[in-house]
């Protein structure tokens, strides 16, 4: 099967572009004398996490129990559920340990550190917590010099259902940063920040094991990492236009997603074609609009991948791309006759391929090498 | 199983609001004297298609090859593809036949036809065609008055291999009306070009059979559909903010569709809460935005479905939804204990319910009466 054949629209991962993202990333996190913990959030795909980990089980970060499930039945032990846990999902995270997996959930309150206690104790099962630490007013969590920030730390430590792991940030505002100068502060207080959490935490007598930290960002310009045990990124192994955007990624050769699509209808009197791919295919993403990299629901790429110049998807109904020049320009509609296959390079990767049950893998060229699993939903 | 019980995020639909939806547009087709042929790229759900033709297989519309063969396997027997059809996908549109399907299939380009027609001399088939009108420089399709419209329809009906079915058009354009003046007019002008390209087309002494309109804001507001055979809405069964803003629905007592989710953490420095229903859950459509019916990434309900004043879903990151007050004024932490279950009312019922592969429907109350499916994917 090639991408000539493919229905469409369809969603392709390019294998190279993902492995040179992993091994930069690799890399990176080797230089700063840190583990990596990817989060597995954007692929959701095992045999994504396992290339990570050069073809073994590794830890990994999920932002779903969905995710946890998953992975966990693939045989990943070693995992971090990264969005604040309540009680009531508690008996779906005893069931993830009940399979073998070291489970690491986090919290910001100190009554739900009692609650997921008392919990443990029903169950007879030690929860393992970390204190959601909040570095840049992004998210969740608490500050590290927070009184509040102690109390959950030792209400954990104290409950006799749970066990304190250590503490875990991400600099969600470091997507946000407009320069080199700016994500490299980003990281720098991300690091700061997390490290001065684990030492009020031992400070206080308490112990702080893991230091997590981490977005694609801060991971790609941090400069020192002293302190901190773990280091957390996950759209870097396909990377979008929005990390190309924010200077943490080349928009020509880092960008491994793309989404497959036919090209259904010309419309002469505006200028404009239209595809297959429309918002249900792409998603509504727009992170880039208001950017100097605004690129409207995505750029537009030739069935082999190479963008095209001055093209882009300026709106998106649910089943149709609309496909304009950016500068206005007379449309050049003998290029791209119905039926013109073309990629669409997305905004953001961890939403688009989210309306996808699988990857069609190429390796540079046209053929489908590998199909790769994603598991979506809650 | 109740809502108190069931795992966040996940979709909800209320039975009876669904069913006072499908009651008001049959009501209102048959008062125009015009057959509904409902769009289910919305649920894209057996159950609620066969809710709306009184429990048996009716026509509908698809928005891909996918719901059609879904729809196909469920024994619904008259479709209209409403999405340019291309030669490549023309094998999946024999399978569909082949079930007995009656399908039409939507072209706006004479050389397409053309293709198609080889097509369906090789497959010793011949393809139901209709030409796509456009009637508000919407999407595809052409004026009624261009003359390539007679030489899509004329290469169509000469086609051995391809049988002109009708015209059709969907008011797109409508979505973006001010006022009910603009609707009236939106749905009287889709009307009066559908019919004129119809009547353009007979005068050339070809058949024109269907005569295909709508969308749910000109349906809802149409005054006169003579000349028109068939009527095509979708988003009307659940409605959304947008709709609601735009004049075609309640907000409080006609929106079917919501994210059951769960409060996970309280950002008190911030006035803002946090839930588990991010932009995964919710979709990052932000169609009501600019609009005065902002609504952000959703408003927000209590878990019996009643709006709760002020609050409005602000940022949504992966799996975070952040939830603030309108207004700025102090957000109420003591009435929103982390673990408290709200349900979300989504900007666009459709991109909302792609995330999910199931309605939890319930009918007023808590309780779930009924699970409805959907297909996703194409």
């Amino acid at each position: 099967m090639t991408l000539d054949e493919l229905y469409t629209p369809c969603l392709i991962a390019d294998k190279g572009i993902v492995k040179r993202n992993i091994d930069r990333m690799n890399k990176q996190a080797e230089r700063l004398g840190v583990a990596l913990r990817p989060h597995v959030k954007t692929a959701k795909s095992v045999e994504v996490a396992l290339m990570i980990n050069g073809g073994s089980v590794g830890p990994i970060t999920v932002s779903t129990l969905r995710e946890a499930e998953y992975f966990a039945a693939a045989g990943f032990k070693d995992i971090i559920y990264a969005v604040s846990m309540v009680p009531e999902k508690l008996d779906r995270a005893k069931d993830i340990i009940d399979r073998g997996v070291d489970l690491k959930m986090i919290i910001d309150n100190a009554d739900v550190a009692r609650a997921i206690s008392d919990a443990g104790v029903r169950y007879h099962r030690v929860y393992k917590l970390m204190v959601e630490i909040d570095v840049d007013m992004h998210r969740a969590g608490l500050s590290p010099d927070d009184p509040e920030m102690l109390n959950v730390a030792r209400a954990i430590n104290d409950g006799e259902g749970t066990e304190l792991a250590g503490v875990l940030t991400h600099a969600g505002e470091s997507y946000h940063s407009k320069n080199e100068e700016d994500l490299i502060a980003a990281a720098q207080n991300e690091r700061d920040l997390i490290v001065r959490a684990a030492e009020n935490i031992r400070a206080a007598g308490l112990p702080c094991p893991i230091v997590s930290c981490g977005s694609t960002p801060t991971a790609t310009h941090a400069k020192d990492l002293s302190g901190v045990t773990e280091l957390r990124a996950g759209v870097y192994v396909f990377q979008d236009l929005y990390q190309a955007g924010s200077g943490n990624a080349d928009a020509e050769s880092d960008l491994a997603l793309s989404v497959l699509t036919t090209v259904i209808s010309h419309k002469k009197n505006q200028n404009r074609i239209i595809t297959d791919a429309g918002g249900m295919a792409l998603s509504k993403d727009q992170s880039t609009r208001g950017t100097d990299f605004d690129a409207g629901y995505g750029l537009v790429a030739d069935i082999d991948g190479k963008i095209i110049d001055n093209l882009y998807v300026c709106s998106a109904n649910q089943e149709h791309g609309i496909i304009t020049t950016r500068d206005g320009s007379a449309f050049d509609f003998d290029r791209f006759p119905i039926g013109t296959r073309l990629r669409i390079l997305p905004n953001h990767a961890c939403m688009t391929a989210a309306a996808y049950d699988k990857y069609n893998v190429v390796d540079g060229g046209r053929e489908i090498v590998e199909i790769w699993n994603r598991c979506n939903g809650w």
